[in-house]
């Protein structure tokens, strides 16, 4: 599917049909996933692929009960090794490019999502510690999305955005 | 062009040709970045589309020194109105989804570049009071990514990546 149309179609989806998603797609999914680009070639990124209902609904716990992340077929979690982005970048490896590089690889897995004609979501708010003990993550690897992937059940919508205008600036900001 | 080419094709650009990019392939790589997810649809997301050569120059300088930022015929700065992700979400608000959600923006740029037929980089170093000072930010607009956009002037390379293996685990940390 073209980048444009993907871009457009995506949207975040919180409701899954009960119907399994082949291996086949997540292995693409995956494949596009690990193209992210990072910080100074540091490949801080590892992904947990959960299919176990167990730690999936221990995941659903520690993202504050959205318990639609249990629902879904499977989850990719996408973790950071800080180690790696702290070795070249110091605190700000761990703090920043961390998570950059771990949002970039997640943006991936949902345009990659939508181009396999599944749904997912992005899930961020999560107690940190709690989803290192679900998959016992060392830790110094830290959760940066949680992402329940599926054949989704929810019709499409629009959501009203900012205007251009409001946010597009011209060499500095406040310049239209 | 398709999603997979897009994604496969991406590589950060360091060294551009001295040719202008016309003002609609910014246009349509702007339209795809603004349809960027964001915690909560909170949309954080602003853009400082910068053509003049100073600022360039001052946002390089601020880069530490990293001057192909400024050889560049445009940037793009991707930076987050921290403001939006707090009112909702505090402090994971400030320094966790301002960068998430800033980040989704950029990936989203750095594969609509491809699609114009572009090369871009993203930039992550740099001293954001700086950069702030530069682009006359108010304190609580934080930037992000700083992304020279041209004409890319250099040939294909390709990195070795981490292996699957390495980075690749089912349902708990560890296990391949």
């Amino acid at each position: 599917m073209d980048l444009e149309t993907v871009v457009k179609k995506r949207r975040m989806c919180r409701e899954f049909l009960d119907r399994d998603v082949p291996q086949e797609k997540i292995d693409r999914i995956l494949d596009l996933a690990l193209r992210y680009p990072s910080a100074g070639h540091t490949e801080p990124q590892e992904f947990i692929v959960v299919r176990d209902q167990r730690v999936k609904e221990n995941l659903a716990q520690a993202a504050l009960e959205q318990m639609f992340v249990a629902q879904a077929p499977l989850v990719i979690v996408v973790v950071s090794d800080t180690r790696r982005s702290a070795r070249r970048y110091g605190e700000r490896g761990v703090h920043f490019f961390s998570v950059t590089d771990g949002s970039f690889a997640a943006m991936l897995i949902l345009l990659a999502v939508v181009n396999e004609g599944l749904g997912a979501c992005f899930v961020g708010s999560f107690y940190d510690e709690e989803v290192q003990e679900v998959l016992g993550l060392p830790e110094a690897i830290r959760p940066i999305g949680i992402i329940p992937i599926g054949y989704c059940a929810e019709g499409p919508r629009e959501f009203p955005r900012r205007s251009k205008a409001q946010i597009i600036h011209r060499d500095r900001y406040g310049s239209g």
